[in-house]
């Protein structure tokens, strides 16, 4: 998909500069390496991006210094922006940057700065301060690139349905290998490699392959364990395209499915489809889970939902919107961002579950883009349980 | 190897209750999830540990709350410790615990704790005093676990050893298929491959396969670049086994070393082997850095080494100690804890490299233990070049 111009880049920037503006700030501080990559497309692990209205500076150290410096000399580098090299720590580099940087008002990650990172720059400034000079007055943010990253531009768009496609391509595969005998470590290495092999740069998260009584535990391991008759096996996998995370659940069923099974995958299944067919611009977030719980728990399976419905899709593996539950402090919940009206452009999973401990688990789960007019699915592969023998 | 026992546990526990009573703390709010996994065996993602003289609360979210149950039934669960499920969010039922807590002084980790989360919690302990409770102070720490993490005890040296013996057979394996005409991607699947069957959980981070000039980036991602005659193949990859974490380096050459391969090679395992040489108790880390670079500066690579010599293994892949440059400000770097002496059962990767940009790079890492004498290689290859065709 090769990668962001540089004019989407100075897109991007805009669209957080108005968000900047709101708090009046004039400079701005970017410590969450993902909202590093957004804006820059640096790829490095290990960076700060100082916002100003002179320019941007890069910080990093030595192991990515090359390849910043490439970036910046190409067509998908950021404008406006020099590399730093870190000097002796990235919070001695940053406070001198800080003091000489002119700004008054200068926004930070709150969410995504260490206290003691905090304490490190705050007491630059100080000292800088007492000395004389005029320093920028720290002022906590939260999510203001990543509100900004919640609504995907076209390029995000794009590789975003190139990854459901591909990722689709996998799980049709993986549905043929899935039989008896098969073990959960065997199958987790045979999705990884097929994720590889599709074009994914790695998968999005540790694999999911979790039969019988593992299904009930959403987060299980890939164990030593063997599929055997009347097993629920549930498998929960995700690829990484150019960047950008895409996530998938199917169940399968070793034989004739149980009761259990059936009666948890019909339940689920109807979740998920009341769940998608709420989902258009306007909607807000909890709507989307509030569909798929009511289907649960008029099947008496609201217990057995232990997890929220979805979460947003990007350079993250969870990222904004969040998909869950309504608060009951509605103000709160509207007012901190954690419910949110969708609006066209966001992408995220829509995938409840139940789980019946001891037993088993079933979880569906499909990739959805809000569109002009409702939702388009980036993963398309047969919901039903998957009966294998 | 199983897991550790809750007798394990509670002896982990209290050598952090020596480190606490330095700063005369009476409870301690453990937020890093390896941390809580080192003191609990909780393997999920996403927890909050309150230590305190009466006992212990594991704080975590309908996902892991069955597990959480079992694990504090077990023979390997932490001993006078209580489940306790979030409410609507961590901070708030954080904040209610901490209120309720009695503790008069209570330590958080500064550096693994957002401004954001720090703030939330102070306000509700304002809160509280405002109504007239008694509530803790919230005191700064850094890295109180991590200090007792960096010195492994016997269920982790023999857990390391294991994993460290289990990864230099993969290395083998893989030193057979390198030829000309490979791509790096499919090398990389290969590995992830291997690492599974050799029995780990999966790789301790994206396997790194980088050919040609590819190699002089420390941190590139496998392409579908192809192998090519003079070639050099840097490769780096690592394991998870029971969560502990294992990293090995190796480099290859396609056919006939060049004239670069040679030089970089010859001087870098020169590097290596000085600074694994100087590895025993009583001795600095950043001695063990010094070594190497001493070796590289010598043969005129010493700006071609840029980044440090090693770091810390176990629950993460990096950890303490760092070995890395010596600090101009030695009182500052010794009180930071960013040099520490070596003791008995410290594990730390030794991995100087040189990279010549657009030429290409080397890199050559083994794990080793710090034992009551020297050292103990964990890993073990042949550490010379591989020439393969």
């Amino acid at each position: 998909m090769g990668k962001p111009t540089s004019k989407d880049l100075t897109r991007r920037l805009e669209r957080v500069w108005e968000k900047l503006a709101d708090e009046h700030l004039d400079a701005f501080l970017v410590t969450h390496v993902p909202n590093i990559r957004y804006l820059t497309n640096f790829e490095g692990s290990s960076a700060s991006l100082l916002i100003s209205r002179n320019g941007c500076n890069l910080v990093t150290d030595g192991r990515y210094l090359t390849a910043a410096r490439e970036l910046l000399q190409s067509s998908h580098g950021p404008c406006h922006t020099e590399v730093r090299s870190v000097a002796r720590s990235y919070e001695g580099t940053l406070g001198d940057l800080l003091v000489s940087s002119n700004a008054k008002r200068l926004g930070f990650e709150s969410d995504r700065m260490t206290v003691q990172t905090h304490i490190h720059l705050s007491t630059a400034l100080e000292r800088a301060l007492g000395s004389g000079r005029s320093v920028p007055e720290l002022v906590a943010t939260s999510r203001v690139v990543e509100k900004v990253r919640a609504v995907k531009d076209d390029y995000e768009r794009s590789t975003l349905r190139e990854a459901g496609r591909l990722l689709s391509m996998v799980a049709v595969d993986i549905s043929r290998i899935i039989e008896p005998g098969c073990q959960e470590r065997d199958v987790a290495i045979e999705i990884d490699a097929n994720l590889r092999n599709a074009g994914f740069e790695r998968p999005a998260f540790d694999t999911i392959v979790a039969s019988g009584p593992n299904s009930a535990l959403p987060h299980a391991q890939p164990s030593t364990r063997v599929f055997t008759e009347g097993d629920i096996v549930l498998l929960d996998f995700g690829g990484v395209l150019d960047g950008y995370c895409v996530d998938l659940s199917r169940v399968a069923t070793i034989g004739t499915p149980s009761k259990v099974a059936r009666r948890l995958h019909s339940a689920v299944a109807a979740a998920q489809e009341a769940a998608i067919a709420v989902v258009r611009p306007g909607v807000w977030a909890s709507e989307v889970d509030g569909a798929a719980r009511r289907v649960l728990e008029e099947s008496g399976l609201g217990e057995a939902f232990n997890h929220g419905t979805g979460h947003g899709l990007g350079l993250e593996i969870h990222e904004d919107p969040r998909i869950s539950k309504r608060d009951s402090d509605r103000k709160r919940a509207i007012a901190e961002g954690s419910d949110v009206l969708l609006v066209p452009g966001m992408v995220f999973t829509v995938e409840p579950g139940a789980y019946e401990p001891g037993q088993g688990g079933v979880r569906i789960e499909d990739d959805v883009l809000v569109t002009d007019e409702g939702y388009e699915l980036l993963t398309d592969v047969r919901r039903d349980l998957w009966v294998q023998s």
